[in-house]
């Protein structure tokens, strides 16, 4: 990226403080390098990242910023050295921005979403990056998709499937990639382990759990939500969920020796030892949420039933391209609801209620105009 | 099994409360069933779980009883159903002697060890077999291997193989079963994932831990010893070990996704999150000891670096025979010392103690007839 993001010419909403009130701010994008691609962004979904983000959970303080990682939008202007975009394409924009691609994580394993110099897209210093990235930073950070421009190195760039829209195409490079990529390794790529079909849980049912109960669908699995709340059975046995087990001591210990995998979306504390308890025998747990408050294990347990507890943050390139064609294929899009601009701070506060529902809400880029 | 277990004419030790100290004590076998085996027992190994069993911390409270799950002796009859065995073979017998050989765990995927009818070799109510196992038990339970004498179903009867001696080839049939497990799944098998040499840690370094640094080094892993004492650093060396850590606070920092697998043998307290945080990204540390109290985990950190934790308990069948095979072919031996039947108890508590070292104490079954 060839200057740093300072200026004005991007309208964008921010968080000024860790109260996370969002309001509009205005910055700048640099120009693109040769090997960037400028994008003007069109729809970008809400994670509860955002808001644990602006809210200073994760030690991101270097308000104001601007949050935002699930973006779709029009290639505006490419960078001599970019041959896989033209002006006028789909893009999509997910976690990441750049890493150091070099090390054996970016090299040889596509799992950029790990390597230590990875650039997420927002609340990361930003790398003056001629070349070789990372040799120094200039002071400023990332700013992501609640803004009308972005531009981004290339190879964090992804093409849109045709046939997905670009309201539905930004959830998928966050909430879609975090859940897709454990149920890749543990569901699809073990179809053929033991007998009969495979048994998923999935914990929670809010912008990732539906996906996930989606995804796991598609892969061939049974599925089961487990939610503390009966009132979204409805909806989870719409999206092809057969069951919902409440996670109340009682009702977790009658579940013995059942799934094969967990998909467990939730960040608060929840009783993840007794939700453990439920998986067959080798069966794995995967935690996607940064629960706040350290959680206790017994090791008997899982000793005596080879149960694993794993966590997993986002996914590489190649498997986000995998993403795009698996969820292009079986006409998997995200539950979502476009918003506008003016809502997102009362969006927000939903979220940290716990009362929005098992959709995304994604706001619509072109009504930060109207502010 | 034909009969109860319950008369005279076996010779062993055993635990008569919650003192765990040994003495002598005598009592019957059943007479083979045809597809029994019997064994004259020549040498037992004494595990750490043996002494928590007769401490009453495994909830076994069934005194008096008899440990021993590490055996090895000569077959002096079997039964009529019984091909792979003759009078005169050696045989070997570990932690299990009967499952219900019809559930998924028995029947399809060689994980007997996770069957929930698994009869342990000792401490196990003792179930009344004549075709269908399980069907009624008699009130009795199982005996181990502190003893002279056993019978036992002829699925759970090993060849030993010819370049192993009786003295060595009980404790392969616990120790050596419980880390080849987790090192065949995580380091043989994925030999060819990722570049170079796959980097093994070892947690502890006694009975369980000086086999893994064997049988992690012929799997071409290059291995560290983790140790709370550095008195074991030239014997760990010895065995082909590259370093040993520490492991306080600060030796644990220092080692940043260094592991691609950990081998945790330790039963007491200990900082398992902090050893977790040594892994790479994607490694897995694999808990072997039944640590008494609950530990603490942060979701955060497994997240970020795709870190896992897994219980294993011992192994399956097929696994069992694949180990010995592989500890043949590789001149993999534990580090025993024989001693009399009279010094067990004395070994009990020197184990209890932390005393003991990188070796398995293995009763001379021959001795019980001179106490």
């Amino acid at each position: 990226m060839a200057t740093i993001e300072k200026g004005t010419g991007t309208i964008a909403l921010g968080a000024f403080d860790k109260s996370a009130v969002l309001k509009k701010r205005e910055f700048g994008r640099p120009a693109p390098g040769p090997d960037d691609i400028a994008i003007d962004n069109k729809f970008c979904g809400m994670c509860h990242s955002d808001l644990h983000a602006c809210n200073g959970d994760w030690g991101m303080n270097m308000y104001p910023f601007t949050p935002g990682h699930e973006i779709a939008g029009i290639v505006t202007a490419v960078g001599a050295n970019v041959k896989d975009f033209k002006v006028g394409d789909r893009a999509a924009v997910g976690c990441f921005v750049q890493s150091c691609g070099t090390c054996d994580l970016c090299s040889e394993q596509g799992q950029e979403n790990y390597c230590p110099n990875a650039v997420q897209t927002y609340g990361t210093p930003f790398p003056e990056g001629k070349g070789d990235n990372f040799k120094e930073t200039v002071g400023y950070h990332t700013n992501g998709g609640y803004s009308d421009k972005i531009v981004v190195n290339q190879r964090f760039v992804f093409q849109i499937p045709e046939s997905i829209s670009m309201e539905d195409a930004g959830p998928l490079l966050c909430a879609g990639i975090t859940v897709f990529s454990p149920l890749n390794r543990h569901v699809l790529k073990k179809a053929g382990v033991g007998k009969g079909k495979k048994h998923v849980g999935i914990v929670g049912f809010g912008g990732l759990g539906h996906m996930a109960v989606k995804i796991a669908k598609a892969m061939g699995a049974d599925v089961t939500v487990f939610s503390r709340s009966n009132k979204k059975e409805a909806q989870a046995t719409a999206m092809g969920a057969s069951l919902l087990v409440h996670t109340d001591a009682k009702s977790l210990s009658e579940q013995v020796r059942v799934f094969d995998c967990i998909i467990d979306t939730v960040s608060e504390s929840h009783p993840v030892a007794s939700i453990i308890g439920t998986l067959k025998v080798g069966g794995t747990m995967v935690l996607l949420g940064a629960i706040g408050a350290p959680f206790e294990l017994s090791a008997f347990p899982l000793l005596v039933n080879n149960h694993s507890i794993e966590g997993s943050l986002v996914g590489g390139i190649p498997e986000t391209k995998e993403m795009l064609e698996f969820c292009a294929k079986h006409d998997i899009v995200p539950h979502c609801k476009v918003i506008h601009a003016r809502d997102a701070a009362a969006q927000f506060k939903a979220m940290s209620d716990g009362t929005s529902g098992a959709e995304r809400y994604v706001i619509d880029i072109s009504t930060l105009k109207e502010l």
